[in-house]
């Protein structure tokens, strides 16, 4: 810990790469754009993975999984999705020692597999809906990389259905986009706009696309999950239909949706500061840090007890609480430690606590003497689970109130260059690509999503660039 | 359920390879040699992940995750393992549209990789030891592929670690040994012999290898997990060294360990019948599910009612049951279509039963009347629990029974030839390379492996097939 952190207003950039890999939560690999997932920081992908997936069986889906191979026809059959992904591919020409006959190519999403097996499965509807999740690696070849954010590898879970009809479709999509938000917000402590991407935006080869954006720390735009209605262009790509009702044989609607390892980019940026990590205390691999405090021999051996029995008082209760108990490192250096490390709660115990039969409890989420409260053992198991209660809340609300002090209603052009600059624009537009385009061009700002929840345009609104009559009114921002 | 199931005795791989595709545990995919892992083959693999998991975390492991693609380089650092794999690799030398300077390889499993991060991490005596696992997809370029057992892509999870002394190293690669025989008996109620595979059977690389291994039901074997110490071999290859104590530099001691999709075709296997799977309770996706049985509306009505609560009060008690109410089907249908997926027992609940406040418990290990009881439904909770823990116990004594009977111990060569048609033959053996090729060469039976729970070779005791001293006593049969 000699060293310091980036500072994270100086550099937020380097204060990211900084604090990941001083956190360990993950490190570079020798293979260009691919990262290592370090202990600590698989915990966190576990977590967010036991909560989203427990939404997911709630909503009667079930994983499964498909090959991690592509035959690279496949990829071809629509004609939107090829484009789009055609640049990204990892290409597998040998195997076992021999040139394949036909190339193979790595997964970068697997709408092209799936749809092959749907269309052999889904025979009738009373097949459907199909409701399938899988959670695996994906391959997207890229250029420039970042930890989390952008890797040429990154683990994921990619949601395929199958539906009757574009309306079961579509309301699958906007339950899956709800089951995100839900998820962002009550597990990580994020908070999202849920939103439609642009035509430009959007996913190649969906008929909509909906997504979650975040305002991270140095108030760019982080797209956190995607949800996308793809009617019936994979459909009619991949064969994909079933006898209905009336014996006549139908396309289906199918819809997929994805969120990524990229959300531990987000819970970084989002709740993050110079000391560190911050982690939500629903996902934090863990809550409560027990920290024993002592001089001498006899101090140690009082002290040590006490804390091996809290830490089985707490475990028995279900907090995810570690006891450091190394010999090699002084208390001030393992506070240092478990700062970075964003662990929400420090339990302090040293030879007054054992005698007064208390312990002291730091939170992470506020500095100093304000963050700290002495309480007795026995009301440590309840103490401690309504402190991680807070923790959670405050976070979330100190995030959302960050995202709307940096958010702005730009009058008209000159406004929304400022206000790009400074955060979130929410401003009117006329809804076409040349104008998304032109202010992208103009303020390196791009369009995030045009919000569900918004207003009826209202009577003679004008599109900020263009001045022609708005459409609707969407979120610019520069972004990850 | 027309169709009729290939019978087991007449031929066993046609029955194997149906009840996979019938019960929807997996399918073959358009990709050669990759299969799909349907949803009900992927909650029996999420079951044994949970199984595994935690008793790797009680152990002290925790998981990571590393990059999927691997430099060809890398895998040439350690000669035996790159000979081992060499032929079994897939090549990608293309990505994003380039040729890539450098091919990259499709893990087969991560030694080399693992280990190159592994010289980054470890500096001193206190970072060890390391002990992680890791759960993901692997590729081995297979030309005769066989769905679960031998498939170019599988998921599996691969533990590796690394240590201070080769003390240290064996007692993990036993530890872990043990772990995995604890699973497959307790959880998979699939009965192993646990022992040392011999020189030409060992991973390319190990010092030496451990195994536990599983008679299944056509009497072959198949070897159901792995551990190997791996001595200082990789750590040299890949320059794995730490400060000791003394500050000199040393080589680490490692080890890997790994478990995959495999064993799902083991529990096929072993516990299959004519009938279909049957599965172990402790794994099962659907441990109980509960057929309603009427005629009328009226009893229709009561039937559904009463097996609704019943489903609440079964989930309630931490049952994992699903009530089948599908309109379209019999009754009789049902029975057929949940006994070729292996559910332990079935809840059957007519009129009769719905007005004696009682329902009928059939279960899949029993047929006939002697598998069915009527039990109160205010005993039922337990009375299921307690027939669960019945069935997980008779399936493993089937199988020890089964694999006991058809254990031998020739006494001479002929005999061997006779027992490997038959089943296991443990038999002595002098412990060279040679014997062991032309037993595998005259009777088509291999070295399974050395028990490690055997007596002391006695005074006199003759290699099986040359006649010299024996050394060990080791397990020859037929395998997957």
């Amino acid at each position: 810990m000699e060293e310091h952190l980036s500072k994270r207003n100086e550099d937020f950039s380097e204060w990211y790469t900084d604090v990941i890999q001083r956190a360990e939560l993950a490190d570079y690999s020798p293979v260009r754009g691919c990262m290592v997932i370090r202990p600590y920081g698989y915990a966190l992908w576990e977590a967010i993975q036991q909560a989203l997936d427990r939404r997911f069986k709630e909503t009667g889906h079930q994983n499964a999984y498909f090959p991690l191979f592509i035959p690279y026809s496949f990829i071809q059959k629509e004609s939107e999705h090829v484009e789009g992904f055609s640049p990204q591919l990892a290409v597998v020409t040998h195997g076992g020692g021999q040139k394949l006959e036909e190339p193979l190519i790595v997964r970068p999403t697997s709408e092209a597999i799936i749809g092959h097996m749907y269309s052999k499965w889904i025979k009738s509807y009373r097949d459907l809906p199909v409701l399938i999740n899988q959670w695996c690696n994906v391959v997207r070849w890229e250029m420039r990389t970042r930890l989390f954010l952008r890797t040429t590898e990154f683990l994921w879970q990619e949601g395929h259905t199958a539906h009757a009809t574009y309306e079961e479709a579509e309301e699958e999509t906007l339950r899956m986009l709800n089951v995100y938000a839900d998820f962002a917000e009550r597990e990580a402590a994020v908070p999202v706009i849920q939103g439609r991407k642009s035509e430009s935006e959007k996913f190649p080869g969906a008929l909509v696309t909906y997504c979650i954006e975040a305002m991270m720390g140095d108030r760019r735009a982080l797209q956190s999950a995607t949800s996308h209605n793809l009617g019936q262009n994979f459909a009619k790509a991949f064969d994909i239909q079933y006898l209905d009702r009336n014996n006549e044989l139908q396309y289906c609607w199918t819809t997929s949706w994805g969120l990524s390892t990229r959300l531990i980019g987000a819970i970084i940026m989002v709740h993050g500061d110079d000391k560190g990590l911050r982690l939500p205390p629903r996902l934090a691999p863990i809550q409560a840090v027990i920290v024993p405090i002592y001089k001498s021999d006899e101090e140690r051996s009082q002290v040590l007890e006490v804390a091996r029995q809290t830490l089985k008082k707490l475990q028995a209760h279900g907090v995810r609480v570690h006891l450091d108990d190394r010999e090699e490192y002084t208390p001030g250096w393992k506070f240092n430690e478990w700062e970075l490390r964003g662990v929400p709660v420090r339990v302090e115990i040293g030879p007054r606590d054992v005698e007064q039969d208390q312990v002291v409890l730091a939170r992470r989420d506020l500095a100093g003497k304000e963050g700290k409260q002495t309480v007795p053992q026995g009301r440590l198991p309840e103490a401690l689970t309504r402190l991680l209660d807070d923790i959670q809340q405050n976070l979330f609300r100190q995030a959302r109130e960050f995202r709307e002090k940096h958010t702005y209603e730009p009058k008209d052009y000159e406004e929304l260059k400022q206000a790009v600059e400074q955060g979130f624009a929410w401003a009117y537009w006329c809804g076409s690509a040349e104008c998304e385009a032109h202010i992208q061009e103009e303020t390196k700002a791009t369009n995030r999503c045009i919000p569900l929840d918004q207003e009826p345009v209202p009577q003679g609104a004008k599109c900020v660039r263009c001045g022609k009559p708005a459409k609707e009114r969407a979120i610019f921002a520069r972004a990850y």
